[in-house]
């Protein structure tokens, strides 16, 4: 931590004395993604000076690293020539990526000056959707045919220099169509006259284009993949997804879940604009409010009980806060189950009876500490009986309305992340507040 | 889905009917993380008639890929011959793992049982903690010195059929330290009588044993590293950790957090026991209660002023959701941020102000739209103006609370992610109530 700071404090006073052989200096010590984390902590001016005094491939490495808000700022300072030689020499994920950042007419100006053949290939990546099999994959990857022999392969990987993170070569037939593969393992300790096709496996895990980034990732998971070969529809070789990849689908689709679980609409952390994190948060405090609101109209309704005793309003946060915890925790329980694959469809009946003896349980509990305080606070021990029956039973429906949220919203195509959220916590905000007081009053009615 | 469904119909048919017969065959088609999956949704007297099936290849595969708490049923029922015929035969770290599951006397019994070599290593794996670098590392991995050639190093290679997911040899030097790395690609692309000092990349990235394995997780996200080595004190080579360990190393640190931000304290998902669920959650459950209490003491504190207005109370669950959402907001924001490294101690005061203005204006945006509906509600302005200047108060000391409580909690080493969950909540509803109420008895006190 001290350590970064320093590195940070060095680079801001050389950006501000314009010193770019100081800041060269700094470069040459300091890995690409610690460069863009103290980038993306510097003003906007500075940043765009940083980028003046980078190398071509310095500069590169650093922008493909800077989060996408941060990055849209700096793009809009540096110019094309500058950006189409920047983008020539990065791998061509990152590289669609950072076009993917400018507006359609910029992105075009700036192909035409890129060689024709990078930019065919950067345009034909552009075509995917950018959560997709194809919108994920680069076309950094060695391909060989099943006639080849280990020596042949091994020429070829001597001319593909470009070619990072080569762990397995893929295999075409004679229709050059993916049949198998072979890890560098394999060519190493064969010997260099024997044919691909005697030596390669033929069970190749691959994915189509269009395949939706999280079930790619499950994949990975499933088979400790470092590296996957994308095809289209005839099985034609695209490109290869690896693994560092899946490591940030792994981490978006977690953001996306918090972003529904806590309604701030896929902001990204680096985002700076008030007004626009303002408008990202704004949908769930207005549903937040309107929710309440409903819950103003239903403690409306018990106004006679609640005048017979004021005192029943000040326990509206605890039976709130036991209903949104309840419902929390078994919410978050179920959408990680289902995220991680261990609660499936398979086994609803079992996790929501699971769910219910748990939250019967706690019900118990809860509610006895509840009525025990109520009714030593009161002394009115039968006051504290019903709230202690209101609270057991406010906590067994949010244990179950929790759980089964969840995969009430799968069913209908909702991500069911949505149910760990405000919404549950509203739901149960004024289901639980109808329980309370319609049993206070249901009880208290003759008695008052 | 229906696929797997299927399956799980077909085993359970299999199992129901003790045909040892039929499984094999759905062995054979199904991957072992697929078994895995379909093992822990069965009772728990068919998971352990599963594994008198198996052969002890297959079994060792799907017994390290199921979830602890099913794992730990399944181990109670197998014999101790059988269960060190399985752990020879898996990945030390997978073994190890399995090893930690059993009772100290039961692992030592079957580390006895295991060959020499076999239980010396394990036994060294199990001295290191679960979460660091030496508690997730294997002892598959290649190391040679860097006076070998590239010949003697594929020889080498040829010898150790046992390594699995093979990319890097790790070099040594003559006192036996590490000194550099060679990818497989390298030793291909090279003639087989070059000395590996001349070729091999010195700037090898490694971790020391004791080291943290989020810490661990980090370096290889910044490196987009597929394996790294792990040393001990002295430099002295120790074992290997791969990609497949850090995805998840990220998925338990993120189920870590989200127990933190839901109370749930680390209470797998396949865990069955309803008790030991119920003790697991209550602990938050009843915090949350104390927390109620508290706000019901605030809230008894302007009993007059409730007298006077009771319809002051039907507004508790708009001021506490509007408190709790923001701040949760605000919150979840700054841990990922802290998480990813995209928020650190450098820019504090930036975050902090940021928050302050998105609060600032959606406490604008709400109270006025709260202000509106109440005025209308009771045709009565003033009041809605009050309840309007209320909530926007809320929701600024929210925002503020809610992105300021991480950097303290992280200041006094304690977990940010706590700061996300009922914790943050419970605060702003106390603080939110006392705003409320402390406004409304300060403006209506007169004119009531």
């Amino acid at each position: 931590m001290t350590d970064k700071k320093s590195v940070f404090k060095r680079i801001r006073g050389a950006v501000q004395n314009h010193d770019a052989g100081a800041l060269a200096g700094i470069f040459d010590e300091c890995p690409s993604a610690d460069m863009a984390d103290v980038i993306e902590h510097l003003e906007p001016g500075e940043r765009v000076f940083m980028f003046t005094a980078f190398t071509v491939e310095q500069a590169g490495k650093v922008l493909a690293e800077i989060e996408s808000p941060v990055q849209k700022q700096i793009l809009a300072g540096l110019d094309n020539p500058l950006l189409s030689d920047i983008l020539q020499q990065l791998p061509s994920d990152d590289a669609v990526d950072i076009l993917g950042n400018l507006s359609e007419e910029r992105s075009e100006d700036i192909l035409e000056m890129i060689g024709r053949n990078v930019s065919r290939e950067l345009e034909n990546l552009l075509k995917y959707g950018k959560e997709t099999a194809g919108g994920i994959m680069d076309l950094e990857f060695v391909a060989v045919s099943e006639d080849n022999t280990v020596g042949d392969v091994v020429t070829i990987i001597r001319e593909k220099k470009k070619v990072k993170n080569l762990y397995h070569v893929w295999v075409l037939d004679h229709q050059d169509k993916l049949c198998g593969v072979l890890s560098l393992k394999d060519l190493l300790v064969e010997s260099s006259d024997r044919r691909i096709r005697d030596i390669m496996n033929p069970e190749v895990i691959f994915v189509h284009a269009q395949k939706d980034q999280e079930e790619v990732a499950g994949l990975f998971k499933k088979h400790d993949l470092v590296n996957m070969p994308v095809v289209d529809d005839s099985g034609q070789l695209l490109g290869r997804i690896t693994h560092d990849d899946i490591i940030d689908v792994i981490e978006k689709e977690l953001d996306e879940d918090l972003s529904l679980m806590t309604g701030v609409m896929g902001q990204p952390i680096a985002e700076e604009s008030t007004l626009k994190i303002s408008r990202a948060r704004l949908p769930w405090l207005i549903t937040g409010i309107m929710g309440g609101i409903v819950a103003a109209v239903v403690i409306n309704q018990f106004e006679t009980t609640l005048e017979k005793i004021l005192a029943l309003s000040f326990f509206f946060p605890v039976i709130m806060g036991m209903g949104g915890n309840t419902g929390t925790q078994a919410a978050t329980i179920v959408v990680r189950g289902m995220a991680t694959g261990d609660i499936s469809l398979i086994n609803i009946k079992k996790r929501l009876w699971l769910e219910m003896r748990v939250a019967f349980v706690n019900g118990i509990v809860c509610g006895l500490f509840l009525g025990l305080i109520v009714g030593f606070w009161f002394s009115d021990y039968a006051l504290g009986g019903i709230v202690a029956l209101a609270g057991a039973l406010v906590i067994l429906n949010s244990g179950v309305t929790g759980s089964a949220v969840p995969f009430v919203l799968r069913k209908c195509n909702i991500d069911p992340a949505l149910a760990t959220g405000p919404f549950i916590t509203t739901l149960n905000d004024i289901l639980g507040l109808l329980i309370y007081l319609g049993l206070l009053t249901l009880f208290l009615g003759e008695a008052v």
